[in-house]
């Protein structure tokens, strides 16, 4: 199972399409990095090696020796503990952190360029560092100067590992309902109660895990506007930064899971001894929303976690087309296993597309110019929904089709085409279900402005219809005659959920998860067509680079099998207030 | 993890719908049966109690201690062998077949509706009864009357099992290249080779299992039409029908797989010890055509699974969104827990309407009229391919929406619901891919009548789209719009892939699986169309059963939100000559 990462189109996106170096080499904190082709060459060539050469090969390892708890000690497969530690040394956990803390400071887009990598890879593992960084970013976005400097470098550099502690048995979607409790005791908190589906909660790869818990204090306020934040270490840490005592959380059991068999997925128990020593993160009952500020990076990765397992699918299943025979030929000159490859590669490749200039974005709206962070922040903001469900919905898609490559070899697990498609079922669940997304888009993201920043962005599709449109190119034009009927459609489908956003709110949620997944073919072919247009420049002014041959043609593909796709989401989304809304529950 | 037959769908359809009684009643073989709705509600009645109370149970523990090989003796897990005599000893296994041989002699139609029921209660199960009746078929068919006499009685009644022997390693979807050889010595052939992926290819639960195995002769021509079939008994059958001498056939190893863990997928070693004795089944180097005699009746089968297996998640999806509370209410309640859940179901439905339909059409061909059979078995010929795939990916679909709506605890195996998914991922493999189900329906069944068929099937649908504008009910109005639009861009897609056939096969074979998705969808709602129509007339006729109300909502909500997608997939059909045609695939 080798995984090659896509150097080539990475750096292609980075560096040619979205121009990182323009784009962000002069902002504070990036301007002194050299951001450019050379900094995005030597950076993924060495993300690649660790992922092809030391993720990989673990991966099989990993899902047929599952995680294992027993008295209370989490078991990891073998290999994976020396992994995380490379992974901590060679800086890539705390790739885009803060440099004043142990951090590389490098942009989000690395960051994402890395994590779609280990995910490719190693789904399982990958975990291990997103949930470091999510906490990570929490507490440096709400910690006080002391709980930075206690824990922050330490995440970064991979020395401990952060774990982030919010679903209860009867608490999933809806927070608000939550058991844990808090009970203030000198200059920290006693904490109880009993957290499940704590994804990495436990285990002896690192010396420490810092847990972030939501908890409740006595007296909160009923519901999400009663709920805390606290820092709970596995270990208390001492004044000079040394291990003290076990705190009382521990691992009780871990999940058997569909997928991710190599992440432990725990219960956690929480003062089952008299109570875990935690601290308060930022301001009380305001920990719901301190959870949120970083919760466009976490569903930005999760999105990225589709892109990456859908690419180790297509990985696998394109090598095993060009070598599987069968009525005399490779089965890859098969009209229909061609087909599964070309949507597979197309979806995958503009996933990726979506999924980096969004990650340009991110920067823009943290550290853009004054004037222009509002709007960059209102962008990231409507795509992130749509990055992460339907990223995720298409990794599931492309992972399914690489087993469906393999025929009968695809359903037996040693082909490790099967485990793609177990491990990526995971990701349009957490993090917010799909449907949690979709509700968002419309209900948050499309409603608060009425539009505006969805009109913004379709503008944008526009110019580039007109701009395809310029090239008298062929190809291209099947790009913009496909972008320009799932513009009119989204222009529709948009214009229906506004209004139904005014009067009669449950038909506009019934339809969301269709106009999610409509907007996100519509941008993810928006985005494949920059790409094809940067590509045709390249051709045109003479490269004989097939690779830019096969960016045009990639496009076209997408536009003639993918984009009509919009139609028939657009079509569910307009008819979502009829026969659904009146369908009485008890027929069902 | 009950599982309750639907009863009252299964009636409806069989003797309302498709009034089995008029249809089939009359028929050689069938007059004397008494169908009709006193028939199906007692027959059916007893399978759902033996798949309820029987089957079901066996599911999870079926699936946590999968079927295993040592010393070439293959356990299968507790309870299901006890499952399988029930089964048998109460006539299920034969329940279609010829009562001069110990069968039944029921009509197709309850086969199938039992057939949903044990797939719908364990697949893995299933299987079983499924590759005997298979090969009691092909001996039905094809054998002397002395082969006839020895092994039919005893596989339709479960005595004996048996086995289909095509796949090996280097054979797979073109079975033309296969090794296994037959060597004629005496009055039998001594075969040799070793098939792969035999479903219940060995084990203990019946005293003899006859396999029925492909295998070509000394200077057998090249290719496909050098293949014979043979009868290779595990036991050896003395004249008087007692068991002799132990064949040398033997399982060697059984598959790890991504489901159906109770369903002992064997590599199986023929002539390892000197030849395993066979017996020619038909004519020399017809084995090939003898297989495909019973192919339609195999695929159908397939299908039912993937209509099975849905109905099965389904049920349990539903419970659990009854129960599970969040945000305060039942999460059914929820805008986009319902839309899951209703196009769950109306997929499912409209999966059982068609399937249901064609097996009328299946005896109607075999037993109709002689005058009409030619026509019946068009179309039989016809709709095969597309209930084999367009069921076997609603199947998927589904089921992976049955683990969607459970959210975090769907990831979780102990909940029963990823089984359901796991199980239905092979039915898209096996029986023929679905990709080789397109280029069936496409370059086989289109091509050979350029259309007619097709243009039949449509002029039906188009009859039924009038029937539902005369009734003027507004609910009914929107599912003749929806089919209307989804007939048109039928009529474009077919037109598309007849002009392709005669001047560019591979543009017709690119499109072939979309075209045949979209045929699905059409065919589903217009089948679901039906039934609304007869329980429309039945509420008009004063009944204020609110299972009549539901077929109408069920198959409006079908139009809404499932129709619209044959749109998607007709632009895909109608672009597949383009850009994918001329992809290089070194690029890929």
């Amino acid at each position: 199972m080798s995984y090659r990462a896509p150097l080539e189109d990475m750096v292609f996106l980075i560096d040619e399409v979205l121009q990182a170096g323009d784009a962000l080499g002069g902002l504070p904190g990036f301007d002194e990095l050299g951001v450019g082709p050379d900094l995005s060459t030597a950076l993924l060539d060495e993300a690649g090696k660790l992922a092809g050469g030391v993720l990989a090969p673990l991966r099989r390892n990993g899902d047929t020796n599952p995680t294992t708890c027993v008295d209370k000690r989490i078991h990891i497969p073998d290999g994976h503990a020396e992994a995380l530690r490379q992974m901590g040394e060679g800086g890539w956990i705390g790739i885009s952190a803060d440099p004043e803390y142990g951090g590389q400071g490098l942009p989000e887009i690395y960051a994402t360029a890395g994590h779609e990598m280990w995910n490719a890879s190693n789904m399982s593992l990958a975990l291990a560092p997103m949930l470091s960084c999510g906490s990570a970013l929490a507490i440096h976005a709400h910690g006080s100067e002391e709980q930075k400097a206690t824990y922050l470098e330490k995440l970064h550099t991979g020395e401990w590992m952060g774990t982030m502690n919010l679903t209860e048995s009867g608490a999933g979607s809806d927070l608000g309902v939550m058991k844990a409790r808090a009970v203030p005791e000198g200059d920290h908190y006693l904490i109880t109660g009993q957290k499940i589906f704590i994804t990495w909660g436990d285990h002896e790869v690192t010396d420490n895990i810092i847990h972030l818990v939501l908890a409740k204090l006595p007296d909160a306020p009923e519901g999400s506007r009663g709920i805390s934040l606290f820092i709970v270490p596995k270990f208390l840490v001492n004044e000079d930064g040394s291990l003290g005592e076990r705190n009382d959380v521990y691992a009780v059991s871990t999940e058997h899971k569909l997928g991710i068999h190599a992440s432990p997925t725990c219960v956690m128990a929480y003062g089952d001894n008299g109570g875990a020593i935690g601290y308060l993160l930022g301001e009380e009952n305001k920990g719901l929303a301190a959870m949120f500020t970083m919760m466009n990076e976490a569903r930005l990765k999760v999105g990225v976690q589709g892109l990456g397992v859908a690419d180790g699918a297509l990985q696998q299943a394109t090598a095993y087309a060009r070598e599987r025979v069968q009525g005399g030929v490779p089965i890859i000159e098969h009209p229909d296993v061609k087909r599964m490859l070309l949507n597979m590669k197309a979806l995958t490749e503009a996933m990726r597309a979506l999924v980096y200039a969004e990650a340009i974005t991110m920067d823009l709206a943290h550290r853009g110019a004054e004037a222009e962070r509002a709007a960059q922040q209102a962008r990231i903001d409507l795509m992130i929904p749509i990055i992460k469900a339907w990223c995720t919905e298409a990794g599931v898609e492309v992972t399914s089709q690489g087993v469906q490559v393999h025929g009968g070899m695809g359903y037996v697990e040693e082909t490790g085409a099967a485990q793609y498609l177990r491990d990526a079922r995971i990701a349009p669940i957490y993090e917010g279900t799909n449907g949690i997304q979709a509700a968002d888009l419309v209900a948050r993201k499309l409603g608060r402005d009425g539009g505006d920043t969805m009109r913004a962005v379709l503008d944008m599709v526009r110019d580039t219809v007109a701009a395809l449109k310029d090239t008298g190119d062929a190809r291209l034009a099947v790009m913009a005659k496909g972008l320009e009927g799932a513009l009119a459609e989204q222009e529709l489908s948009t214009q229906f959920v506004l209004e139904a956003l005014a009067g009669a709110p449950n038909t506009a949620l019934a339809g969301a998860f269709d106009y999610l997944m409509q907007s996100g073919y519509l941008f993810g072919g928006w985005q494949l067509a920059r790409g094809a247009l940067v590509a045709f420049a390249q051709l045109k002014a003479g490269s004989d680079n097939p690779f830019y041959a096969a960016k045009v043609a990639t496009a076209a593909h997408y536009a003639e099998q993918l984009l009509p796709r919009c139609a028939g989401h657009g079509g569910a989304v307009r008819a979502a207030g009829g026969v659904q809304q009146d369908y009485p529950l008890e027929w069902i």
